[in-house]
């Protein structure tokens, strides 16, 4: 198999088929084609497998030592710098956690290789999951998320996706403002709309222009960074490819994002 | 780009082409399987950098922060389950960003696309990296690593990927012996051969002949596990890719490991 790869892989990425070649050749050519992409495939399952299971175990083992060790420390109440340091380790590490998830799925569904599964789920519900991670991740963060939307509303979709989508979305809600975000649902007659507002300081510039021209960009980048969160290009990928849209518009000192189900 | 890919992914992989098609078509399926294997490729890149750069840094600060933590808890000489929470912690993620890195330099290797630079090193400088490694990660093990390497020794070789096989060795050799290792080196008229040898249980079984065959394994896949290190078919892979064979011996109660160079 060595062998084989080798004579695939060193095979130079630009060669030329000309039309007037022979059709032997481009058999040839194709079959090893073939091989090359089976192999690149079998090489992306096996970096989809540590970042979704080998990594996860360990990491989720540290979060329930580190917990313990939070605990120990509250009781004993000593100085707040050692739980502070405690705090930032737990919530890089969820951080690390969720972030290579949402790595996993975004690969995965522009792969088309995402098993889609939608149903019935009660709102409340996916947003208090949201709700767990944000306050998990930013407890030092002052921050509020009042939902005005009624217990009885439930969405038809992807969960794993939909929590993906509004987690990240909230997230750079939560960076790019002052903290106080609402929660809105409305309904009309044809679809359902997902409103969270932000306020911004008051001479805070965002050119939404820019911003609606990121999430049409058709041929997403995942811009990571250092923050784990999913750019707004890879963010609205992941949703339209559930069905669902992304809008943006400020008004006055408020951003508002909406998501149309 | 995203039209594109959906008729590049959405293709069944087995799709079979006849010999007896017509030029036109192969040409087709040629461009189709071209666009596929960029994607593929460009995917394999984005997993290399969250892999390597991305997680890095980090996780860098947070052994930074840990590192902080643990010399106050060793200045007020609290209890030791705090301390070692604080180790646990910090060895796993060493661990990681080991494992992260091993993981990308083998399937770099496999792509044939490692740069190998190989120059003059001195053997005591690479042994002392590997060992700083081992004493981090160990350091609840009690282990001595006993060398009877000749200061002046130079080993002419790749450094990233021979510190990696010999750490992955050694890391293996720790977890299945009694923790008492001997470094030796042998040189003959035509080769250098590092030596390795672990004091096992005297009742433990080796099955030497299957260790052998594992290394022999012409199409290595990297058996990831949640002890954050490479098998010993990725290993034996990533030595040749280098020039250096592996082999085992087990002679009454010590378990030799020979790297030849």
């Amino acid at each position: 198999m060595i062998k084989l790869l080798k004579s695939v892989f060193s095979r130079g990425k630009n060669d030329n088929i000309g039309g007037d070649l022979g059709s032997d050749l481009h058999l040839k050519e194709l079959e090893s084609l073939r091989q090359e992409n089976e192999m690149l495939r079998k090489i992306n399952r096996s970096f989809f497998t540590i970042l979704k299971h080998d990594l996860r175990s360990p990491l989720q083992a540290l979060l329930f030592s580190l917990n313990h060790l939070k605990n120990q420390l509250v009781q004993e109440s000593v100085d707040d710098s050692k739980l502070e340091i405690v705090s930032v380790v737990s919530s890089t590490i969820k951080q690390i956690q969720t972030y290579s998830l949402d790595f996993v799925t975004f690969h995965s569904l522009l792969q088309q290789e995402y098993p889609i599964q939608k149903a019935n789920y009660s709102f409340l519900e996916l947003l208090n999951e949201v709700k767990d991670y944000t306050s998990q991740v930013f407890n030092n963060h002052s921050f509020t998320i009042q939902s005005s939307v009624p217990e009885s509303v439930t969405i038809y979709t992807e969960k794993n996706i939909f929590v993906s989508v509004f987690r990240n979305l909230l997230v750079n809600t939560i960076l790019y403002g002052l903290g106080r975000i609402a929660i809105d649902f409305r309904k009309t007659d044809s679809k359902s709309i997902l409103v969270l507002s932000n306020e911004i300081l008051p001479d805070t510039i965002i050119m939404v222009e820019e911003i609606e021209a990121k999430i049409r960009e058709t041929n997403p980048e995942l811009n990571s960074n250092d923050k784990f969160k999913l750019g707004l290009s890879s963010i609205s990928f992941m949703a339209r490819s559930i069905g669902m849209e992304l809008s943006f518009e400020l008004r006055h000192s408020t951003f508002i994002i909406s998501l149309t189900l």
